[in-house]
């Protein structure tokens, strides 16, 4: 990491607010309206196998969500759940969509000790109409020149938006929870990349061959470290 | 439309395919499903008021459509819908984002025609994990130097693509059946366009301000006009 920097770009979904709650608490309100008739643990291990058999032909987001959660009380309940129980669903699909947006501890305070001394780049993965509202909502969109809403986080993807801002890898710095879209493939460009772990990170997002040869990059616990880590090789700030 | 062209570009969805038919297929499963129980004409209108609100929310797209089809199900039925029933919709739902890519009439061979000269985009709205897969089984693929799938279709949309490709607005073409997506915007950043109206297009893609005053485009009745009104405007084919 001995460049300097002219981009510092930020994963948003668990790197600059909690994301993952909205989902948690969306399958624990089904786990508590089938249980106990129906067992929690079998719930949430229906859920897990749908999901993943969806992932194929839904993605990612609320919305793929939504549809796993209703499949699995289908078929948790073998086709006895009423179409009032599913309305609940419904609703809790539509209040997802439309949840606060909890900022990760000094995530404000970071973005406004680097914003003068950087150009800051939001980089984050899904749905337009789902991601906008939220960084909308985040309140944080000021402090960034550039915004990304993109479908995936691969190489290409950053290569991309390098290229249409005229920007030199070397010099550009990705800060992000997950190893497999925030950091491995911004390695792989030739950027730099600061991992910062997120404790309920979607096993996915991590899923990471344990053979790949990954570069260097760095780790810090939380994001209150980021600015230090920063002036430690570069001394705008 | 006086300056030659470097770029055409093709919306997909019901410009180079059929699309729409898989949205009325699957209301039709819904509705011969409910009938002759609940009145076919009360299920799509409710299924219509559903779509609408919940457009804010979900956005466009299969998973959104497929989403309101549960809603309407559940409504229609006032909640006594079984989860047997629901299955259904979450299959045909599962149909829908598999469903064959039928051409438009002649699509391959003005595709055939126009490449040699000229370089051909394609530019489609909709979520990715939606539309990648359609361009792939479209096999029209290869004849595309660019293929981009955007969120929305708006001024800045296609400001942005002629930006990334280092493209002159008065030398783009843009051809497709919406006005509201495909022509509109594309005139109002000094662009070209066609328009290809498609018989079945969903009343929102055609909504506009009847006072908007529109520029000069193209009106074609198919696709198979495009060589011959680019011929006369250009001598490169």
């Amino acid at each position: 990491m001995g460049n300097k920097i002219d981009v510092i770009a930020f994963d948003a979904d668990d790197t600059l607010w909690h994301n993952e709650w909205v989902y948690y608490e969306a399958k624990q309100k089904l786990i508590e309206q089938l249980s106990p008739e129906y067992n929690p643990k079998e719930i949430e291990r229906t859920l897990n196998e749908i999901e993943i058999n969806n992932l194929k032909h839904y993605g990612y987001g609320i919305k793929s969500f939504g549809l796993s959660l209703i499949e699995t009380a289908v078929s948790v309940t073998d086709g006895a759940i009423s179409g009032d129980e599913i309305k609940k669903t419904i609703k809790s699909i539509k209040e997802m969509l439309e949840a606060e947006v909890p900022l990760i501890e000094n995530a404000r305070q970071v973005l406004e000790i680097l914003s003068p001394a950087f150009n800051l780049m939001l980089i984050t993965k899904g749905e337009f109409i789902e991601q906008k509202p939220k960084i909308e909502r985040s309140g944080l969109a000021g402090y960034f020149q550039y915004i990304e809403i993109v479908a995936e986080k691969n190489n290409q993807t950053y290569l991309d938006i390098l290229n249409k801002f005229n920007l030199q890898p070397e010099r550009f710095l990705m800060v992000g929870n997950s190893l497999r879209s925030d950091i491995i493939p911004v390695l792989e460009i030739g950027g730099q990349a600061v991992h910062i772990p997120y404790e309920d990170t979607w096993f996915h997002e991590n899923q990471v061959d344990p053979n790949q040869e990954i570069g260097f990059y760095h780790e810090i616990e939380d994001l209150s470290k980021l600015p230090g880590l920063i002036s430690s090789i570069h001394d705008r700030i």
